[in-house]
């Protein structure tokens, strides 16, 4: 039986010396799959060894879509009131003729090869992202246990559980909790990764050393307040961040010019200022204040395994994957790794999914630890060649860095189709503006369902009279295709719900599971408001009256965004995952409609 | 001597049994004016007899220029991400011959017509929009001094300097507290206008009687989530209104069709559900929880002063004017009273300009609560004719109702010039979006400078290269003029600065003070970024780089929905009030630019 739907006592008992899942780690990786468990439903434990949430440093930069992510969750508006925003990146450099001097400046993520709703970098410590996580949870009920060491795991005997022994550093003492579940978010250092089998990182690590110091600054350089590539003829490089609260983030090339690692303990603060200062010559460099410093040697080496063959234990975050820190992908991927995780531990804790569903998440993540890998090795190459070979590496994987570009291959949640959409299974949902039909908000369409952890099904009917009754076929198909697995996850979710805090009052998440717990259901129509009453729709539509949407915001619309020209009379379907991406996508000609019961029993054959 | 110039003890010793100014009443009205004068650092007491905020009901409704003026303040998002927004409005009707059907649907605020940069309505009820006012009052230590009833001031004899006596319900004792000024927010039956010689209310009370209700509606009505104008054939009127939570509010139309009042015993909940289920026949319309019930009679009535005749005494909102609620304009209007107040009060308070400048508050308020009284009663009397009256009623008043359209007449504060821009002095910015040169973040230029109490100068040089030496030579012009009075500020802010929240960490508002602590100057340009340095403008201008923005976002351009059409090398100048108006506006030919002197001499006449 699985865990969740085998329990009468959860949340109760449980709660106790006994969860559901065990996160180790309170950084975002974390905090991100806590969160969403949390909200889900599934009782966790989270364990920290910090006293405290990270005051200063670390990680710092919010790529678009992990602040598509966060306005998902309800959260961002903190982080982009307080944060700053990057939009543009400029480029310096000095040779043997040229003294120091700026040779570009371009715009970091043009709309034209990213098409990202939040098109640009947004920097906010790490600190704050973990502190929006951590207070949503804690209105929920949910709160970190702080001093809380991980040491070791094991499976209960005669059992499918485990038991996790931690310390309890405060008061130096060793504490022990049972859960079905363990992950560990524990950073590149994980103890948890040595008790999966044959999870060693592979990889290189390599001679280029860098500082980090994050402060405000006093100088005369002009282009303080972009993104800085600054490349110097004689005293390696600088990346230079504009940061909250008028900070400034220096990333100081430390390797010696013969290409040897440079001494520890030389690198000092003073000596990455020196360092600093020499290579941005003309301009002055003096720090009016220092919040961090901080040195690392860049490895890029990705875990053999992200989860034991046994679907108990996984890793997630840098405890899967460790690169540079250039391109600000660090915290975003490793957020993208939970938040893969959370939604198929929910689905297959409650009994609703196969546990084989679980491998998903180490094929998925595997996949995009390895593309960062790659672009990595490539952008740091790119880094000291300068602005050209910089600037070609950003075009080629500006939608990767972006985040929006991170892609699955097929699989068992990604079926791919003859459609010609641009569109594609594997693909994040598309972002595009369109108007509620019941209150004539506009709204984005891809920010306005909340993440309940259930897919999403959009029905594009572009031409709504003409297609009443083969949208009435349509949805005859899907209510008989997901009617068993709607009446389990309704099941579900009555005997443990959902967690439910404050801003949930005015969410009104009863409007997005009307159709069923396990699927919200969505019309977007070309059609106009005009044409069409809510009453004359098929039923299962009529319920889901929060999410007709109509296509009329956007001179190039929804419905040629996701699925390209379509034919009169077409009517096309997606089938996105709780995580925002495309499962399965499908143009139907009108008289085709009665495939669509086969092609959904085949896509949710993993739900149980 | 003025009160703050005059104190050394400033904000320690005055800030218990004495202060600059007791606002009483936190209500909308109130809690604008002691969070503005908190924020500019004068010390204020915020007296109010309840013994919390408000926790259901009462007005709702904000409209875009309220809106605006959350976002300008930084303290919009927790009500755009809670409340309910109405962007349309539907007519229902039903006559003789015709059951209630649907007679039209329309946009609320149309673009052509409004230009508001949030063309909607935001539900979200008083106690959340008193919540984010007080959080941000006491993240800088001020708070609501609770269950204090206000019982009658006096002047102390042989000063300038108000007592005020107030008794402690909770504790039933009566205090005192000493103040330069005094400011009744205190509601439609205020006690302090009483303290105002000459100040009654003039105007009617009419017959119109309606009944008010909150709650959970359950009903098979098509249009609930619009704004909603029905008009039954033999059960009056009802006004239907979509709030947060997934509530609505019900105005019910009580008055008897022979146009006497309706006795206010028999207006019972019960009473009032019945008559708007009758006008609503045959829609259902039951009550799943009812979280608010009220009455009210309308009546259209302005206080012949707003403050007596020493500039001591001050009323504001609902204390100065009362209307109907049908247009939800009521607290809108209230807190602009307290935002026009709250800047001239700061000015005059610290001596840093003449007490006259305190009459322009009663002329401009004045004026606007006479506009609101005509408006209404033309609304009122649309309402109950129908669709088409109420149509054509919106039309013609709805830059009015959205509060864009609040305007002032010419005086000491708003100089008509020859210039004919579509922006005239009186009127309020108009939105627009740019990029600001320094990092290259799209803004809206509206909002970006923080309200510091400061006024702004734009300055717009279209072609900049052309323009150097002019703007050279207009620069300085500026610096002269306005150094007496950027001294005399800056002296003061030294003396007494305003306060800081943590917030305003974020917000480094020493970028928006570094010429002046009495104005932000600002550059727009349509020269691209690539066509100049900051280091090529002349000194004001480089110490203003947070504020020099590049005109390059939108079709029709910031610089042409400001000036019109400009001449090639025109330099236009605005000066923007601290609350958003236009005070001055020119387009100078290039020649003329040294005329600049004699008008700012002339504008900031009324500084000390």
């Amino acid at each position: 039986m699985s865990p969740i739907a085998d329990s009468e006592e959860y949340g109760t008992e449980r709660a106790g010396a006994s969860t559901t899942v065990v996160v180790v780690g309170a950084g975002p990786s974390g905090l991100m799959l806590a969160n969403n468990l949390t909200r889900f439903g599934v009782s966790v434990v989270i364990l920290d060894d910090r006293p405290d949430k990270t005051s200063t440093g670390k990680a710092d930069g919010m790529q678009p879509k992990t602040i598509e992510t966060f306005k998902q969750l309800r959260l961002a508006d903190p982080l982009l009131k307080n944060g700053a925003k990057v939009f543009d990146i400029s480029f310096w450099e000095s040779t043997a003729d040229q003294p120091m001097h700026r040779t570009g400046r371009k715009t970091h993520y043009p709309d034209h090869l990213v098409g990202a709703s939040d098109p640009y970098i947004l920097l906010a410590h790490q600190g704050m992202v973990e502190e929006v996580m951590i207070d949503d949870m804690e209105s929920r009920g949910v709160f970190v246990t702080r001093n809380a060491r991980f040491t070791s795991c094991s499976l209960l005997d005669g059992t499918n559980r485990l038991e996790i022994q931690y310390e309890d550093t405060s008061a130096n003492t060793s504490r022990t909790t049972k859960a079905d579940y363990l992950v560990g978010c524990d950073g590149a250092r994980s103890k948890v990764r040595s008790f999966i089998p044959d999870a060693d990182l592979e990889g290189e690590i390599t001679n280029a050393a860098w500082g980090v110091m994050d402060g405000v600054i006093d100088t005369d350089f002009p282009d303080l307040w972009s993104k800085v590539a600054l490349r110097s003829h004689s005293a390696g490089s600088i990346l230079l961040i504009p940061r909250e609260r008028g900070m400034t983030r220096l990333y100081v090339e430390l390797s010696s010019t013969g290409g040897e690692r440079v001494d520890k303990a030389k690198a000092t603060p003073e000596y990455v200022t020196q360092r600093a200062r020499e290579a941005m010559d003309p301009f002055k460099l003096e720090w009016k204040s220092v919040e961090w410093f901080g040195t690392y040697v860049v490895g890029q080496r990705v875990a053999k395994r992200f989860m034991d063959p046994s679907a108990k234990i996984f890793i997630a975050g840098d405890a899967g994957h460790c690169h540079s820190a250039l391109a600000a992908q660090g915290a975003n991927t490793s957020m993208h790794d939970s938040f893969n995780l959370a939604w198929k531990l929910n689905l297959v804790a409650r009994g609703l999914a196969k546990p084989s569903l679980l491998n998903t998440y180490e094929e998925e993540r595997q996949k995009i630890a390895h593309d960062l890998i790659n672009f990595d090795v490539e952008h740091c190459k790119a880094f000291s060649e300068g602005e050209t070979a910089l600037a070609k590496n950003f075009d080629d994987n500006i939608r990767f860095i972006a985040g929006v570009g991170a892609e699955y291959t097929p699989g068992m949640l990604t079926h791919v189709s003859p459609t010609t959409s641009p569109l594609q299974a594997g693909m994040l949902q598309l972002p595009a503006q369109v108007t509620r039909y019941i209150d004539a908000n506009p709204v984005d369409i891809q920010l306005d369902i909340p993440l309940l952890g259930q897919f999403k099904i959009y029905i594009f009917v572009p031409t709504l009279r003409k297609s009443l009754g083969d949208l009435g076929a349509l949805c005859e198909e899907l209510e008989n295709s997901l009617q068993r697995f709607t009446t389990q996850a309704d099941r579900s979710f009555e005997k443990h719900s959902r967690s439910h805090g404050p801003s949930d009052d005015f969410q009104q998440h009863q409007r997005y599971t009307a159709v069923s717990n396990a699927f919200t259901l969505s019309m977007v129509t070309k059609s106009a408001q005009s044409e069409f009453e809510i009453l004359e729709l098929p039923e299962i539509l009529q319920k889901s009256r929060w999410t007709l949407y109509l296509d009329n915001i956007q001179a190039r619309s929804c419905t040629e965004r996701w699925f390209g020209d379509m034919k009169e009379g077409d009517i096309g379907i997606t089938v996105v995952r709780p995580d925002g991406y495309i499962g399965m996508i499908h143009t139907l000609n009108a008289s085709k409609v009665e495939v669509m019961g086969g092609l959904l029993d085949k896509y949710f054959s993993f739900m149980v």
